[in-house]
């Protein structure tokens, strides 16, 4: 009993220690880390992307440390998409492309456990597959209609959660 | 003269009947077009993908027409996105995932030409590349704070237009 409890607390306190040591986002935040920093306001920093997927690939991030969108407080949604919203424009017109791809991995393929929202400029016939990944499809219309009504149960779930 | 205007109408009139008469997202929403249905309310309707990436895959669209994000009138940003966190903590319960990758694209790639936000369960391993496509770099710091600071003017006049 003793072992399992000591184990916990080290888990727990090496979890904290490690996930405040190594946010890259929060250094760049706090200013302790260099980004070119393109917008910022009470919610968002945004910063180009070290590794753009086409120049003037954009992240913008909320100032305070959330894993993923589900974590996002309501009262911040607003806010901070508004600024989702204007980096995209921004992106667009200053790139002069002629569209963008706006993403947000939640814990798959999150390579930095602080939410970001990419903004990619796109230009037709850039290459990027974007969704012309290979798509499968429903067995039949029942199992579609046993996918969506899980997610339906859920939502209800949630939504009585909160009431 | 007469030509001219003739020819502006013609094309102002064929745009807005196509556009209204092929969105198959607006008949989704007014009911005259089937698809697996999973949540709406005030702002959103939300249905599986009909060509998931991984089962599950479900869109969001906002009830009024709007093309992109950028289209978004800002009050219903907050609304709208709300419900985008709500639906994928439900599709992420429901299809019990690692994760989910929640995604738009404006314009280039876009299928309907009705903003629609995708999400999309995801799993370790589940072979999606997302972000892994090749990237590229910037050639040096200065080249990046050249685009950085393109990005930046583009919003300040944006927000300065606003005002």
């Amino acid at each position: 009993m003793v072992e399992d409890t000591s184990s916990n607390w080290r888990t727990i306190f090496n979890f904290e220690s490690r996930s405040r040591r190594v946010c890259t986002f929060c250094e760049i935040i706090q200013g302790k880390r260099e980004a070119h920093q393109v917008f910022r306001d009470d919610y968002s920093l945004a910063f180009l992307d070290n590794k753009p997927l086409f120049l003037g690939h954009t992240l913008i991030v909320p100032l305070n440390h959330y894993e993923t969108l589900q974590d996002l407080p309501r009262e911040t949604i607003g806010p901070f998409f508004a600024d989702v919203q204007l980096v995209a424009r921004a992106v667009e017109a200053a790139i002069g492309s002629d569209g963008s791809f706006v993403a947000i991995n939640n814990r798959v393929s999150q390579s930095v456990p602080h939410l970001h929202v990419h903004v990619v400029p796109r230009r037709h016939g850039d290459g990027l597959k974007g969704f012309f990944w290979p798509r499968t499809k429903y067995q039949s219309e029942e199992d579609a209609e046993q996918v969506a009504r899980q997610i339906k149960d859920k939502i209800h779930q949630i939504l009585n959660t909160k009431k």
